[in-house]
């Protein structure tokens, strides 16, 4: 069984990448599919698992020390419920054997025994705006420096996440067998390259 | 013209890579010959002049600030005026007009306006430490610690020298176009995979 994993910098069109490269290879494609399994397993609306999981749970508790202002990081007990939940519905998507395109939540880390390829997916901050422009829905109308600040926060959320379940840096390139900066290219161009690398590392793991 | 880049961490094979790359693709290959040029053209002895280029040049000047110690870098004004030589040499290369390789130096950065295709080479601490003991001469026995420290010392180097000539961070995905981690890979292999991806960013630049 082949896995292709894609974590991603907001913006930086790795959704779009990884759907593609599920196109080109005959791969099963999960994302938003992840997030419905686990609503429909927890019970709980789609939207809010998609928010608290994604984007939200993260809160700094601010503590003086020595002086000077530091903030503790947290996270809800409720966030962690559906991060296990989550991790779960991954595992039952990996055993079903069948080669895949996984989008985010870490599940480089968690199926990391299954030795999935893993891909980091970057872009220069203009590049990322530009995208999130063409993409914005008519009602989303934030000004430049919201939409920096967003992409900031949102990074940010999935550096902690990835840092407190899996102790591996998100965005290093170390983490991840191979790191693409989607500026320079064209997104079909790019997925069958990456696709035919991909092919390649799969073909070096049989021997 | 088609140039390739390669900027890498010590002891990831970045420069195996290259020099693969440039026998798989046909094209020329420069690395230790930058340092020949430069010491031919300053009349300096060509090890005096990789050791300055390569891994010294930069100390650090403690000052107090604030009542905390800190300290501010600086590098010798002989290894700028290298710096500026080394500059000349790889316009030199490139106003030749050939297809190319060129290892380190941060040619990526100067030949920019030519679009060089740049790859950035990474791997683990443990692949890199087992990689350099592969490789070490006789006369060198260092330890595990003293390795690490050596390997941590020319990143830093490299990562100063970027900065200061370029403004682009060492070693951060954005920077270059495409990242590789040796870690789980044959270098032949990789070699052949990296030409393949290298060859559709060129093509695709035509378009």
């Amino acid at each position: 069984m082949k896995i292709i994993t894609i974590s991603r910098e907001f913006g930086s069109g790795g959704r779009e990448l990884g759907k593609r490269l599920a196109d080109i290879l005959g791969y099963d494609y999960y994302d938003s599919e992840i997030i419905s399994a686990v609503a429909k397993n927890s019970g709980l609306d789609a939207k809010y698992v998609e928010n608290t999981l994604d984007n939200h749970g993260w809160h700094d508790f601010p503590v003086s020390f020595g002086g000077t202002m530091h903030s503790i990081a947290y996270v809800d007990a409720s966030r962690i419920d559906l991060l296990v939940q989550q991790k779960k519905v991954i595992e039952e998507i990996a055993a079903l054997g069948k080669d895949c395109v996984i989008i985010g939540r870490n599940a480089d880390a968690i199926l990391k025994d299954l030795k999935p390829f893993s891909i980091f997916v970057c872009a220069d901050t203009e590049a990322k705006i530009k995208r999130c422009r063409a993409r914005a829905r008519e009602d989303e109308k934030l000004t430049d420096r919201e939409l920096k600040r967003k992409m900031k926060e949102i990074d940010k959320a999935r550096a902690r996440t990835r840092d407190f379940l899996t102790g591996s840096e998100w965005g290093q390139c170390k983490s991840y067998h191979l790191t693409v900066n989607t500026g320079d290219w064209d997104m079909k161009a790019l997925a069958s390259a990456v696709a035919a690398f991909a092919e390649k590392w799969f073909e070096e793991q049989k021997n």
